[in-house]
Order: structure tokens, then C-alpha cells, then sequence
């Protein structure tokens, strides 16, 4: 079949999204024009999802349009912001145009509960690769950064974890319980929660790479450490029943949970309870920052060790 | 060698570019924070390039970081927009740090130039391939649209045109001259241009596919045709003598030249080409917009033809 970039543009972007007020221009232009309002920071983050290494290449293309969309929507939930605009520059090896509209109903499902408009897009030929730009807005001085955490302050993670991480074990050899794979490859951005924070965290970040990898980067951030309750980690049977050998790194090390971890003074613990109760949000509180840098894990059985990060990283062999 | 992602983004990301008052929060975080000022709108762009579709994979590293942000400033220069940020997603087949360093300082180079901060970016392993996204910033309502044309409105192009495609023909057999490869490989954004064009053009868009094809979205947008006088393009005498068979196939189809091409409401054209002179810029009249859909071409000769696009296209085969 030969169809031209610029049908593809048409037919599936244009009518992607819902369209919002403050987009002057959308896609179709040599730029999108955006409006800020007054009294608002822009806040931006850029990822990339490759075929191989963040997806298997038979994923279903729905999902994949929903996890690429996804992952960029956790850090802006991370930092508190509300998602507005995405842009989405695909590289496809063919014109599957199939393909294409399967991965675009992800992508737009998510972004319709979101309220994001993608604004701009760039699509080419090549090895199968995603790039997703969101933009989110917050009211100024209110971002959610990394170093902003003090010793004493409770550490709090929103949902269980090691899930995805186990997905991708078993995908290694067969394939995964479809709980477990909704868990990979359909992570739900924790938007509204992130917002609620802006009132409450000192720091947060999300689980991409690993509990002991992200919390790692707050501790550095701020110039502290942290001791980690395992007892305390938010599990599902099926994750527990992997760390019952004493084998904890499912939770630890998996990356790919998309939840958030993030800090809230001590004394605000119990009313930050309340409120996110009262908001339907669930968050764990898993141990304290500390004046010392290094994690330390408190096992089930008292026994104290420390947590070394083996986070997914793409260079290191 | 082995090195983390992590180093690779310190080392080569953080020394990468100068601080803008504007930037919050640069990279580090989940997300950047930026700050657009009131009255201003934001203009954005996203653009990949694909080893072995948009550059050849032996390009000098430098020149590839270069050309990667210039042909994404050039969208914002055919949109009116000064360049604030940049974010950057790079997947490399492995971290070569020399390559990357020299990558980086092409970028950089470039960056500084215009005053663009790198606020965010992410590195994978994969596939050779560059995404990047730009943020411009213009006041409200000065955007250089594609629809804004009138019949009448004179056509003019910022500079000379089919050098680009004439290194990648020559490129074919051989080496190619170096002032060619310049064009190719080192275009030059027409920033400036841009912003002055505010107060002047009626429509705008930068020649990345080729002038007939990105002529035809001005048409298109506008519900107009074109008018264009090959005898008035401006060319260099290398690529007037490959027309000189009657194949304006270089200076039309060529992409990649990353000059602007825009209009100008007949009764502006003399105030703007003085206006444009004086602020050192080129500009060349080389036809006209009319009512009628479609680009009739005038020979030389006096002959008329029709104005076919061939421009580069991803999916057509």
C-alpha cells in the first residue's frame, strides 16, 4: 500500500484529540501556538520508547499507544502538574495503517481522561521508536521537585509494586498473567494524586526505574538517606510470595510501576492521610528520610541491610 | 567502555548550554519548569531524524547536532517565534562519549547562538536517531500562519535553493563539495528573518521538503494557488547550470534547503525589501498568489507549466 506521510498525519491526528481553549494552533503548522495562563509554569518532559528495550515488538498497539502516553503523563504527576498538551513524533517501519489506528486509540483514550491535546507530531520511517513531549501547568512555585525533602520526613509510595517486573519475568518465558501484563503495559499515571501533593509532598519522583533507583535520586537531590520498612512495601500476593526467600528485588529494583514516591513531613503524615483518603487516593507510608545518604532496608526479621539500586540502565552492560 | 545513563546525561547534558532567567527548573527533575511570560505564546515543534533517512550515518558528529536543532529552529523561524528551549531525546546504538561529546558541541554551538537552553532530554540505547522539540516564544496574535494568505500577496524566498539536494545527488557517486555539504549538513536557520517577518508576511513556512511542496501548503492553507517565475529563483551558478537542460528538478523538489518562504501583500513588498535590507537579511520576489488552485510555473523562455510537488515523502514508495 502506498500512502503518503501527510494522509497518515490527516487521517490519524487530526481527529486524535478533543481540542482545549488554550491551543491558538494545533497540528498542521510549522509549530503549535500555546497559551499559558497568567500566574502558571509550564512544566515539560520529553521520553522515548524503543522497540526491544521498552516494549516487546509484539505488543498490542493500543497498549503501546497508552504506555508511550503513559510514562510522559507519570512525570508530570511527579512534578504536580496538570497535563495539557502532548506531541508525538513516531517512527514506524511501514505505513500499517492498521497498526496505526489501534496505537492512536490508546494514545487518545488516555489523553480524552486527561484533557491533553496533541498539538504537533512528526511521523518517519524507521526502526519502531516512540517520542512523546508532554506539557503540564501548575501555579507558580508549586512544582514537585526532588529536593525539597527533609530528614524526618515520612517516605509514602501510591500503589503496590514489582508487578511489572514481573510480568516481564515471566514474559521470559511464556506469557504473563494478564493482571500482571495490564500492570507492564497499561500503567495508570497517577495525575490526580500528584496534584493533590502540591499541598503536602517535600519531594517526588516516579517509579520508573526502581523504588531503590528513584527514591535514590530524591535522597541525592536532598542531600540525605533513607531507612525502608520492607514489612511496610505495598504488595500483591503473588509479588510477596517472590520476596518470601528473601529476594526483595522485584519491589526494589523493578522498574516500570509508574507510581509515585515522594515525602511528606512527619507531622503532616496522619492529616495527608485523611485527605488523600478522602480523595480516593491510596498512599503507603514505607519508612523516613534520614541525615545520613545510603538506604537502608529494615527486614521483615529486624535485620538491617543496605539497598543498592539496580535500576534499568540503558548503557550500563 | 562502561558508563551509566546517568553519567552520560551529567557529563555531556548539564555543561551543555548557558542559563536562561526563564528556566525554573532545567534538567534533572522529572520535568523542566519554564516560565512563558504574559502576553506571550508559546510556540512548539517536534522533529526526528532517522540515520540513513535524514542524514548519512558517516556524518561528522558535530554537523549532525547541529543540523538536528537547526532544522527544528527553522520551524520556529517560518513561525515568527524567537528560540527559548530545547528538549532532547537521543538513541544511540551505544555510548560512544567521543562521539557524543563532538554531538554535543554542534548542538551546543548552535544553541548558544540563539540563546536556547537544554531543559530536558532523555538518552536510550537503540537505533541511531534524534528527536528534538524547540519552544519559541512570540506575543499574542504575531504568529506567521500558512492560512494567512491573499491573493496578490507576493511570494519571496529568504535564500538560494537546490544546493542541499544538489550535495546529496553528488553525495551518490562520491564526496561531495564541501560548500554543498556546508548546506546540507550545516543549515542555517533563518531566526532573524522570522521575527522581522511579524510585522511584514501574510503567511510563512520553511523549505524542508522541497519549494513546491511547502509553497503548496501555503496555497493549500490558504485556498490559493501560486504564480512562480523560475528566471526569478535565486540560485547558485552550480545549481543554474543543472536547470539549464530545462529540469528545475533541484531548485523545486529539493528539500532540505531550510530557507523561508513567504508572502508579502504587493503594496508591502518595496517598504519590506528596504526593511530587510537594512536589517541584513536577503529576500527574493519570485512570484505571486492567485485565486486559482494550483503553482503554474513560468519558463524562462515564456513557456508555462505545471508546478508538480515531488517533495521528499517518508511513506511513499
Amino acid at each position: 500500500m502506498s500512502v503518503s506521510e501527510f494522509e497518515l498525519i490527516r487521517r490519524f491526528f487530526f481527529d486524535a484529540t478533543t481540542a482545549r481553549d488554550d491551543v491558538v494552533l494545533g497540528i498542521g503548522d510549522d509549530c503549535a501556538l500555546l497559551q499559558v495562563p497568567p500566574g502558571q509554569t509550564l512544566a515539560v518532559s520529553i521520553d522515548t520508547l524503543v522497540a526491544g528495550r521498552h516494549f516487546r515488538p509484539d505488543i498490542a498497539p493500543d497498549a503501546l499507544g497508552h504506555k508511550a502516553l503513559a510514562v510522559n503523563l507519570s512525570d508530570l504527576a511527579a512534578m504536580g502538574a496538570k497535563p495539557a498538551w502532548a506531541t508525538l513524533a513516531l517512527t514506524l517501519p511501514d505505513a500499517d495503517l492498521d497498526w496505526l489506528g489501534h496505537f492512536m486509540r490508546g494514545f487518545s483514550t488516555l489523553a480524552a481522561r486527561f484533557d491533553v491535546e496533541l498539538v504537533g507530531g512528526d511521523t518517519t520511517r524507521g526502526p519502531l521508536s516512540i517520542t512523546i513531549q508532554v506539557h503540564g501547568l501548575l501555579p507558580d512555585g508549586q512544582g514537585l521537585r526532588r529536593d525539597g525533602a527533609r530528614a524526618g520526613d515520612r517516605v509514602l509510595v501510591s500503589g503496590t509494586l514489582g508487578e511489572a517486573a514481573l510480568a516481564l519475568r515471566e514474559l521470559q518465558t511464556g506469557p504473563a498473567e494478564a493482571a500482571l501484563l495490564e500492570r507492564l503495559e497499561r500503567p495508570e499515571p497517577r495525575v490526580d494524586l500528584g496534584i493533590l501533593l502540591r499541598d503536602w509532598a517535600t519531594a517526588a519522583i516516579d517509579v520508573s526505574d526502581g523504588l531503590l533507583s528513584d527514591l535514590g535520586h530524591i535522597c541525592d537531590a536532598s542531600g540525605l538517606g533513607a531507612r525502608i520498612e520492607l514489612a511496610r512495601l505495598p504488595l500483591t500476593t503473588r509479588v510477596k510470595a517472590q520476596c518470601s526467600t528473601g529476594n526483595w528485588q522485584l519491589p526494589l529494583d523493578g522498574g516500570d510501576d509508574y507510581e509515585l514516591v515522594f515525602t511528606v513531613a512527619s507531622e503532616q503524615a496522619v492529616p495527608f492521610g485523611k485527605a488523600c483518603a478522602a480523595a480516593g487516593h491510596a498512599a503507603y507510608v514505607i519508612g523516613e528520610l534520614v541525615p545520613t545518604p545510603g538506604i537502608t532496608l529494615i527486614h521483615p526479621d529486624g535485620r538491617q541491610s543496605r539497598g543498592e539500586a539496580h535500576g534499568f540502565d540503558h548503557f550500563r552492560r
